[in-house]
């Protein structure tokens, strides 16, 4: 088990923040690190998704975690004891995670030991969708139990973002979520989203998932 | 059906919320209408709960509801349909509603012919627990497949609300919610907070929470 670096945040109101996820890109790009903002409603299963991922991809990439979290460390608990450098960014009670933020949580990093660092955002399909957060890509999940409607009432989110990940996908036989329809509802926002169907639960779909995100690693780091 | 009233609402930001609570709080006094302000992530089932307490309700109140919605109005539709009073206050983005926004949706509804107004708010754990609407209770919901550690997570949500629906009950056999350690959890935040175990789809439990509204609408409203 990794120590976990605790980093309390707080928004920078007079920051561009634009400029600042820009400035974070170009360094990741010298640095050759990955960045991938994880986003979900509470509870869909980013952390169970992450730990699954750091199992799939084992020691083929150099993993780092930055953990947004209200107030709480259990998240950052459970991924560090899969031995990846965590930082546990506090929000206290900060609803998203901005560039500046997540600028403070790489800084506490060794980006020249680290291929790839997943953010996990706070959990909220609202107000991350705003803000850039200099990530080279955007990832959300949506979990079937949440309802194949989301897409139509959370439409910034699922426009923002390069990969929708469906989870819990071992729920659809317990439930009506119609999973054509909501791929045709993100399709509309989104033409360009990669969609795949996955349970962190059980497992099954994972491995395409990882596949893309090595490959896009991979690319990446050249 | 009921015809949907549209209302586009923006933050202002310069108003005193608590000072626009306080006065709407007066003003439903005075009007003998109780409003209640429903939360919780998206997807936790808040429509389908509503639909559900109409349905038991049946005329014993009179009721209007009032949706909040980012973009879409799929929720005051099927609301509607049940010929309640439906308001829908398209927030553009916004991620929860302020005392303001409640105040031009009660606006626009007769308060004289409803003894009840529930608030569905933005789906969010986080930005609506933040903000009194003026209503007289708040209720939360969360729903088994979000997991039994959101109270550690998003402890502002669960301290402010003065009952807690745990819904979506039918999906325990198939997790590993941990329905005790969750309600550990949740009292250590909150000692006065009222549980209801419930399924809005199968109607387990929700006898229980309607008859615990009932009496708090009658109590107040004398």
């Amino acid at each position: 088990m990794e120590e976990v670096r605790l980093i309390e945040v707080k928004e920078e109101i007079m920051s561009d923040n634009d400029a600042v996820a820009n400035s974070l890109k170009d360094r990741l790009a010298k640095e050759k690190t990955f960045l991938m903002n994880l986003m979900s409603s509470p509870g869909a299963g980013k952390t169970s998704l992450i730990l699954k991922t750091l199992e799939g991809l084992g020691d083929q990439l150099r993993v780092g975690i930055i953990e947004a979290d209200i107030d709480s460390m259990v998240d950052a608990e459970k991924v560090s004891a899969q031995c990846v450098a965590t930082v546990q960014l506090r929000t206290g009670g900060f609803c998203h995670l901005d560039a500046s933020m997540v600028e403070k949580g790489l800084n506490s990093m060794d980006l020249g030991k680290l291929d790839l660092v997943i953010i996990e955002n706070v959990g909220n399909l609202v107000c991350p969708a705003e803000f850039d957060t200099g990530a080279i890509k955007n990832v959300m999940i949506l979990s079937v139990p949440e309802g194949d409607d989301k897409p139509l009432k959370y439409p910034l989110m699922f426009s923002v973002c390069d990969v929708l990940l469906v989870n819990k996908i071992d729920y659809l036989d317990f439930s009506d979520f119609d999973i054509k329809a909501m791929r045709e509802r993100v399709l509309n926002l989104n033409r360009n989203i990669k969609i795949f169907e996955v349970s962190a639960r059980t497992g099954q779909g994972v491995e395409a998932w990882i596949d893309w995100l090595k490959n896009e690693v991979t690319a990446f780091i050249g």
